[in-house]
């Protein structure tokens, strides 16, 4: 009964992402995927790293912001699941890992040209993400914007804003600049 | 508003369990930790590891089995957040990974001693399960009647029994018998 | 002769297998898949381990001494290409490796049913392979003989017995007898 | 008739390599220590990587174009000895690593000094190769000029060329631009 | 000026354990060692385990205890240098991980077959030592007796028994019989 | 009777560095944090890498000079202890990873904004290290001049500049130059 339009949708439609933090265009992406999909499986990629430039926050506070942002948002969170998968370090076998990870789905959507190949040469069928403002880079702005002390809440649901705050990750940012590693 | 008793309830209880495959024990358990917590994270442990006598499920299969079992029992999934944390293969930092993988938690509800060993010794709260039936063995006792053709269905709530035989999971574990590596 | 007959040969044949060591059975089973496949990929698999009592020789050892074989029964080298595939410790990612180790292959040999299920599962056709005396034991047979002072010399290619004695081969596997690790 | 010069040859001779992808240089090399050596033991490092610009092939196809480049060439294969070597992320253990994946070998040649260096800690004797054309940065040229469009088919072996046209290497190496890990 | 007998002294020994716990004949073995060598190098094996049944005990606690036990037997500090050594999975690589973390050495001392045999097969001077009671199961021993509610302060020195009494290591051990892992 | 001043002192302090090599500014930070501990637990992170830019040398060379450093400085001895610990690869593991390869501690030193936050997330004690001359870049200023050809053994104890000739390291760190791995 969920899919009421002329077109069938496809089951489940799996979105991945690093969410570092999640902020508007993820939102959008989603909303555009549960047009097609009965089913979005979020993806959290990357999941065993934090506390550094280009993850700043654990698999754990991405999860509980997405679900913070996906409430606020109305999205109806029983088409959503959401699902951290650690990085493989070895490309050909990330395909499998992400299966193995998630519950099963259908399509992929992405923008990012070596997630597209790898879905492909699996045999998935890929679909592009429709942009929202400059989506693609936003995780990127709103992570320099932190580190630049610029204006960055206004691209994040208000309840992922007072989550950051709350644990002080603008701060952990800015110590994680310039140190890759301990020691 | 969500917890009306006279005694405020603990915010988050986390659950450990490997769900091989997800059980009425564990359903028990679960409504037994949301009457005491506003919510309940239920960390899939050993996420990594398929195709086994002891893991015969993908991480994604055991959320999937058990996002359906907890629409099945009617507890409310809004109360609910599913995590899956991988083994990392040294005890002293496993503590350390599921506090990575999943949203913060005030207490850990377990039986198993050395679950609760390591959680104290890092500082939290432990509480232990009130068992159903026989429960801290009724993942056990479930693959072994799989792999004896024995009845295990009614162990498992009816959702989990009908997806376990589309994916011929009972097969699955049989080929696992005696043959831990390929090769 | 060789691919002259009426049925259309496929391309190349994968054969995994640990060869610890090489011996008759293994060139029994090479000598079938040549009769169905115009090549054969032989896949050592838990490539990194040795000194261990199920895998006591390396890679590089069971690489020499499978080419010896080959050479000494006659098989055509042309027509097999030998590779190393390390374990992944991850059934989930297993066919994976095997895909990115080797060249492409298009069907399957093996009797061991958790490999046979693995690449099922991942669309490919497997086969079995036609055993020899009571080929799929042979190599333990051959491990538990060495360990024991019995005669195993008879069930590997003379090549082959010679280069373990010459690397004091024997004398390694009883050294790892009781001890699966150091300190 | 192989070692019958006035001076003895070498048994074997290591050549490492990552062969991203297999070029007339590596052929080059290979026919350089065949003149000093009965056999060569060609090693393909970093194994395990794919689809990233330092690594845009597998394993397995690099042992595929590498076995084409060598056919195509006349160089008699009985003489060589294709390995996979995955990368151990320890510079302390490398050689051991390449050691255990290898048949025995008696020389190291390379131009790497840091392959160099670690060889001969380890006690191996290391000789130079002999450049052909600026062999040492051939295959970064080739990956470059794939990027951006060049010719690069003069530098590799006709059948090597046309694998990669076949795979759709040059698409895969783009897609891996810019975009070091999916998500 | 510290070997003044007639013999010359090696100038370090290696002495490779578990160290689960320390006990009189690690120290019997070390007070032979530095009969025979300036220095002994006590390489604490399987580094990274803590919370089994093998072992029970982290890194940093065997360094303390160990070095709580050399202190309490008169063995001069400055000739004794404790190393944690992490296992590394794959025993071709293990004598490099070993000599990675170990300063030089220039002879082994062990009873462990494998042990013996990985380092003579890379060329390093092995010699046996001489047992301590029943030394070569004593941790065995101790382990067991901790389990079963026996005695086993009188096979450690006493400083050792107190610091396992304090971080209250028997129930740990106990904790750890019969569940390998967490979930 | 160790600490006789009217502040008490704290018992132990932990001073976790790379010692690439270890040089003034490390003694100078080891007097400091004795004048307010009891004992110095020294860690030396990142320990299963050498023979790279960043890390030329291995553990073992790296506790063979701390321990050379600390004689020729007068520091007491039986007030230090050195322990290495591995890179763990995930930061929300890294602060347990210390914990467990180290005797307990009850403060941490240290300069680097990043560690500073990981134990002070996880409850620790953080003080900084008054800086001596340069200090927080000397590791790096002396690889610098190794490679430039510059004086650097006046930054370094005079009996770490002689071990680091005798093993040819400034060569070693030549030769890594530009080559971050293998093949």
């Amino acid at each position: 009964m969920e899919s009421k339009g002329s077109v069938k949708k496809v089951r489940r439609g799996l979105f991945v992402g690093r969410f570092q933090p999640p902020h508007l265009g993820h939102l959008h992406a989603i909303k555009q995927i549960l047009s097609e999909c009965e089913e979005v499986v979020i993806a959290i990629g990357s999941a065993q790293y934090s506390h550094t430039l280009e993850n700043p926050f654990t698999a754990g506070e991405r999860i509980e912001m997405l679900l913070m942002a996906i409430r606020e948002s109305g999205i109806p969170m029983e088409r959503v699941i959401v699902v951290a998968v650690p990085d493989v370090g070895e490309h050909s076998l990330w395909v499998s890992k992400v299966v193995s990870f998630s519950p099963t789905f259908q399509r992929v959507y992405t923008n990012n040209p070596l997630v597209r190949r790898l879905f492909e040469e699996a045999g998935y069928e890929v679909k592009p993400i429709i942009l929202f403002r400059r989506r693609e880079e936003m995780g990127k702005v709103i992570r320099q914007r932190m580190i630049e002390g610029g204006e960055w809440e206004s691209l994040v649901p208000r309840s992922v804003a007072e989550f950051i705050k709350k644990i002080r990750g603008v701060e952990r940012l800015r110590d994680a600049v310039g140190k890759d590693y301990p020691g």
